[in-house]
């Protein structure tokens, strides 16, 4: 059993660790913090956990958190999570960061994007970026990994293949994507309300989201030049959930079953990402509340263009199953241990 | 491993079957009917149980799933499980029906209520009704189990304690149930389309329901007297779930702790039912996908009336989990085997 | 023209009157009070609005607002209204309010149930209710209408006919009704969120909600005795709508075309009051965003019971709506002005 | 008064005609054909009519209906308005067809696409574009409207001043597009119903639908040269609305004010277009119910690209209140008759 705690555990994403970790066979969770909650147990703020967690909620400091665990997982806001993982480290714990301040091997695009100081460039530098069908080796043998956003994942994994294989144009990439509200957090705000969001979509962050330079940065490693990208999210009526539609010029000509192949050969073996058969295109609802990705994708003939599509869950795979997966390959454990489930459709 | 079929696979509840049987480390599933997508794999009518089920749906006689099974679930439309239950019982084929044609010790209130005739009155006398709250003996030692409705589960689990203890008037008994829209099935109607659903409420079936009978067979049971109730479903735009609330005069003054009490002690070592602290209200969601079921009471003292609500989750502890926990008891199998874990939530 | 200005304009109820009012054609609104947003443009807090109102929200004080307008508008939380009001009538401009501080014609029951003191128990006493289909006269006359809360008008129009004409026990009335999140207004707080609220329904205010007390006054009025009702809303995820579901023993036996009667003579000429045709239940989404209130009843003869269901849309009937009804009444403009509109289905 | 009939009144486009109809203060309704519902009062198949229209739907032939109108609203599937147009055009009846029989003016792009003959190539010719923003002059003259395509009024009304005015290049046109389920239409089938479209958003129509010709014939117009684009819809948890977000590349360096001044010019006194404020996105509840359409854009100076996103409510601007403002262009009344009003919003 490893111990472990989760720093910032009643937001959404901590809760989710909180509802997977709550049945790992291999975890035992000995710490959840939270400053607004402190207190209360966990499932007085989450009832659906009523019966599967006793933990309460204590405003416990980084460093109380540290001397009791093997692993912590940071669920805090970006600007927090640089401190407390360098003491970590310096402490021998296991870092797994949900938030946005280690995702960068350049602190200065973090800086750019976020404007906020980073305070700590070498520790940008050494974190892993936590997408293990890209990283996995590297993953393994981390001491802090920086859990991908939930967009990024979802493009990241519906681009791969095309772009280390050179079928597309780096320069022609548009991704189209769509979130449910739960990205937003559990923050009250006018913007997050039921009535502001329910029968509604529209863009937001046009042109200048911060997850684009987080896609960036990894589809230029794949493609072994600089990309940029054109990133459009939209706010969706629903909790869970990420489509990314993504576009993009064929490099050369190429058939769709050719295409298909280039997935098939990049995703063998992954257990959680799955290329759909032909003309079955991803619904987000096949992978609620599951750690799946689900893809697939289309050429279009007429335009030159190949159209691929993915669906996660942005608080499973785009979060909190993503996190639990990188655990997983940090302690040695099966990759799926407390994640192998289906969506729960309908 | 016991090896199970499933007759009418491809419906709400089958589908639900599929996705808690995929991970029953003790269930090898052996066959799915379907007439509508004969031919299909599973996965093709539910992406969702993509890479959690290779099987396809297939157009098998009753006869041909009985000999390859030892445990048969039935989710047909009602009017069709009778004949395939006795048959099976002929066969040695555990049975468990979540259709409504063997929930009525009397066939005659059956036919009464579903306006067909029900064909085998003894079978009907024989079988067990499976609430393991309230039968659990009985069902442990059945070979065939009328799974419950999803209204009279929530009602029966809601009103239980205080009939058996006689702290309500029987004849004042009001329940105003809430279900989504799963419950109305996957058949193609209008009045199931998302824009006849979304962004409204309405109640049907008043004064009329067929779930009245089966409530009131289990209440009547539990009060050791004929009750009557009136119930009124509505329909909800939600995908999963049923709250009941419900209303009875107190038979004698009583606080609300002495009411608690009489529900912990009910349910003591329960392990899906929760009466959770006061003051905190059932939600629907805190029991999303999970076989849990949550209650909470008030003692209106300017009324003299307890006012009671309960929320499960209708595809599982209100049918297929359930199914699958009567499954559990029948063979032997700890009781929550492939059905703990809480409700999706956030 | 009359000159109208609204007082706390950026919630909801706010934003609807304003909606309905920039089409009304014998009505200039001249003041919209916001502290939040003063100096934004309302249809810069509502875009919905753009092209249909050009008026800035300020930061008026009440005095300035009165010096403007002939009529006011008042749609600020309960424990604002009253002094506002008070001044109103001194200087001669009529007064809506939205809010609870006027709606008791004892004081002291709102004190009770607030846990504010009132303030000008006279006014309370001289306040006009503004249900127009019970009180149209004295709305006529009225200078000051205390317009009636969401909960109260759908179910007093429901009961009304029944307690009125004495057929049911007055004693036995039980009101199950749910409302969508708009009735929650525009603060932003965690219960509202979108994510809180999205395929749930739960119960709140149990044996306790505020407009209890309103219901059992204007009921108890109808039926000539005390009345007392169990009360329980619950929470939707739909935007607007009310749906209250209503159970009562008859007093006396009693045909469904009998009790059809009543209510086709109580309502006869009704512009908004709809008895739908026998078998034909209330949905909230036949009332969107209209003035309409759809009715339709069952007796139950196995209980001896009568079930009534009523639907309005919470922001308008149940709010905005009714408040310029109640507006053209006290100005003589014919009833339906601005307000004739079906909802807006599908 | 005009009288004017609907040939398939009880789809949703039909109920939305009648809704917008019913308060037109110069039409007079005197026929609604449907062959699902002949004989059921329009009230009783959408009761939100209630009180608004006492209309009964019949299964009339197109030839008794055209002998009762000076206008006929044609609402019926494709492949079945040619014959009636052609008819309604010898008896002098103007047709305004909701349908896609006529918006190509070359009918074996028709063919091409909805693999049906089109059986009259001379009045596909000759009937006129419905899309007043563009076509303004020939539809106050036209005999035979051809009503756009929701997703393409959404489109073409984005992009036709970028294209116009020759700022973006036209290959490089990439329209990602969201519209809610009552695009889908009233039909009973699966994928349409609740279950299967809450929660959830999936593309559908991969590089193949329908609406591309549409959308390519009228800003090929507009460019004055061939232009194809990728065009990809989703289906999205929402009754009413589409958002489609567009992407081009810049054919020559402009600043966003450059780009909003060629909007503002282009729409400058359309009385339903509105160009939002900078960083004000649309909403698609904004437009809810109405006929407005929501625009605004931003230019990404990283890619060289502009982005465009626009907003409609499908069921009005995107069909029935589009048809309205044809119908009243065409018979010289104000085109805002019966049409001004903004979205329901909150």
């Amino acid at each position: 059993m490893v111990k472990a705690g989760i720093i910032g555990a009643t937001g959404y994403t901590g809760a989710e660790l909180v509802r997977i970790l709550s049945r790992h066979p291999q975890v035992e969770l000995v710490a959840l913090t939270s400053r607004s909650y402190a207190g209360e147990d966990m499932a007085a703020v989450y009832p659906a956990l009523t019966g599967y967690t006793g933990l309460p909620c204590a405003d416990l400091t980084p460093e109380e958190v540290l001397k009791r665990v093997e692993v912590v997982f940071i669920a805090l806001p970006h600007g927090h999570a640089v401190p407390v993982a360098a003491r970590a480290l310096e402490k021998g714990v296991r870092v797994i960061d949900l938030g946005a301040d280690l995702r960068f091997r350049e602190a200065k695009t973090y800086e750019e994007w976020y404007k906020v100081p980073h305070g700590n460039p070498e520790l940008a530098a050494r974190a892993v970026y936590g997408l293990p069908e890209i990283h996995r080796k590297a993953i393994r043998q981390a001491r802090v990994v920086a859990n991908p956003g939930c967009y990024p994942t979802s493009v990241i994994l519906g681009l791969a293949p095309l772009l280390k294989a050179g079928y597309i144009d780096p320069a022609t990439i548009i991704v189209d994507a769509k979130s449910g509200v739960s990205g937003a957090g559990r923050e009250a705000k006018v913007t997050s309300l039921f009535v502001e969001c329910n029968e509604n979509i529209n863009p937001y962050g046009v042109a200048g989201h911060r997850h684009t330079p987080e896609i960036e940065q990894e589809l230029s490693a794949l493609a072994g030049m600089e990309v940029k990208v054109s990133f459009t999210p939209h706010l969706l009526p629903i909790s869970r959930g990420i489509l990314s539609t993504m576009y993009a010029t064929l490099a050369r000509p190429a058939t769709e079953a050719e295409l298909r192949q280039v997935y098939q050969d990049f995703y063998a073996g992954e257990p959680f990402i799955y290329l759909l058969p032909p003309g079955r295109w991803p619904h987000t609802r096949w992978v609620y509340g599951s750690n799946n990705c689900h893809i697939n994708l289309a050429v279009d003939g007429r335009t030159g263009r190949v159209v691929v599509a993915s669906a996660i869950d942005n608080l499973t795979k785009g979060a909190s199953g993503q996190a639990v997966q990188n655990f997983n390959l940090m302690c040695g454990f099966p990759e799926t241990m407390a994640l192998a489930a289906p969506g729960l459709c309908p």
